[in-house]
């Protein structure tokens, strides 16, 4: 193996000490961070995401109260919660756990979310800032993904990046944060004709289809990096096992640099939430210190 | 010379008379389709950019009232001008005209027009929902040069891309729009290393830089589609002229379809401005009917 394998926990770690430093100034300021997450039915994955989050919360310095409602809520009522939770000064941050009972369109509900809540990044706004170059907050995949990049010693003006995956939540706000730093994208899918011919080009590849081993090493460039930001649960011979897109053996043989999984991309998405909720209630204060200052002026 | 040459007018008439047409169907609903423009100051280009408009708008079925703001006019007092034009049921869209005064920042006023009335379609949410690939209104030069596109005889799905140029109300929506197509897209810019490397290989190239002769035949791919958003003003020794970005000539020898410059992007931006404008008039009337429904269930 000759790629270097890049430490998630680690740069997620550097990352929550900021957000520990930045939650603590707020705190001061009497803005600690606080978040919200709302989960809706019964759903045993998602409890196990949330408690994650809530301890991950917790060792950042940010408060984090997990909200379940019953499956049969309503999207009138859920949506009429998101308005409570959007007026509430108290509330920084709004999470929406998937997944949501059929009933529920998860958009529906993400639009209903105050931008300056969306530690999510998920809001049409938040993503139409994303392409205006003005991140304020990004979806917390993406934006991990990239975190993770700007890690290495690589000149990202001009790189030759390829986004494997043109999701409107990983693939395409990559393809856009990377563009905002001066990178050459090419974005492919399941559509693309040959990924192989444009993956080989890249020094720089991310993907997240979610297809295990749908990126083999003879499909990257010596020496260039791979993100990989698919999950995928597989049967082995050893039992089940978590695993990329990307085939991690062929691929370290020839990449510079790939993220493990699990260990890569996930610990440093699960962090970038945090940095958004320490953003998004900086921007509350500014944004209710203007309102205050313009109509006393 | 090759390459079959591209007919904007055409393509705008036949948008225009699509207008048409839904323009009367809204008035006869009660909904005449208005669009008020606003611009800042004594700017000679702008009007004469303004009248085109307002000649289209008529010949669209569409209402134009043009405002004039004296140049001294403060951000404050056009953002409140905005929002009564964003409260008045009988504005449909707004337009804000470039060049604005030095101390107007032109994304504050894009950003103070309600997403409903954005007929220009440059509001973050506008554009964020580009990237969602619900295309509720486009920017108009963005939209137009893919709707262009459309009209030839090719297959857009896999189809390869290279787009030169990454202006967020340009470069960055045609990328999307495409991806939504289903194509593979490449976004060069000035920090691409080797620009022609990635328009040879694409089935169509988007130039959109304000360069001329940024694009020569060389570069292109045989047989290609080159949609030129380039406009630019060019001293020759038969006096001034408006070219593209693209070198017509070698790149006519080369390619299998070329616009022109005049009389290609150009009118069809201005037909897509009134293709929104009719948009923008059904989801307001949808979305009043809506409101009305839902207070009286």
């Amino acid at each position: 193996m000759r790629a270097a394998v890049i430490d998630g926990k680690a740069v997620a770690e550097e990352l929550r000490a900021d957000v520990r430093t930045e939650a603590q100034k707020l705190s001061e300021l009497g803005w600690s961070p606080r978040l919200v997450s709302v989960s809706v039915g019964e759903t045993a994955a998602a409890e196990l995401y949330v408690r994650n989050q809530q301890k991950q919360a917790e060792s950042a310095g940010v408060e984090f109260e997990a909200r379940n409602y019953p499956a049969e809520t309503s999207l009138e009522q859920l949506i009429g919660i998101l308005q409570g939770l959007n007026h509430d000064p108290r509330v920084n941050g709004i999470i929406i756990q998937r997944p949501l009972p059929e009933h529920i369109p998860v958009k529906a509900l993400q639009k209903a979310v105050h931008p300056l809540k969306d530690v999510e990044g998920m809001h049409p706004a938040s993503i139409g800032n994303i392409v205006y170059n003005d991140l304020a907050l990004g979806p917390c995949t993406a934006v991990a993904a990239v975190e993770i990049l700007k890690t290495l010693p690589l000149q990202m003006e001009g790189l030759n990046v390829t986004v494997i995956g043109h999701s409107e939540i990983v693939g395409k706000p990559i393809a856009f944060l990377m563009m905002g730093l001066g990178a050459t994208v090419t974005v492919c899918h399941h559509m693309t004709r040959s990924v192989a011919m444009h993956s080989r080009a890249a020094d720089a590849v991310f993907v997240a289809v979610g297809k295990p081993g749908l990126v083999t090493g003879d499909m990257i460039k010596p020496g260039a990096a791979v993100i990989d930001i698919g999950i995928n649960r597989v049967e082995t011979p050893d039992g089940p096992r978590t695993v990329g897109d990307a085939d991690f053996e062929s691929c370290a043989e020839v990449a510079g640099w790939i993220t493990p999984v699990p260990g890569g991309v996930g610990p440093v998405t699960v962090a970038t939430l945090m940095k958004n909720a320490v953003l998004a209630t900086r921007m509350q204060m500014d944004h209710y210190r203007d309102s205050y200052a313009r109509t006393n002026v």
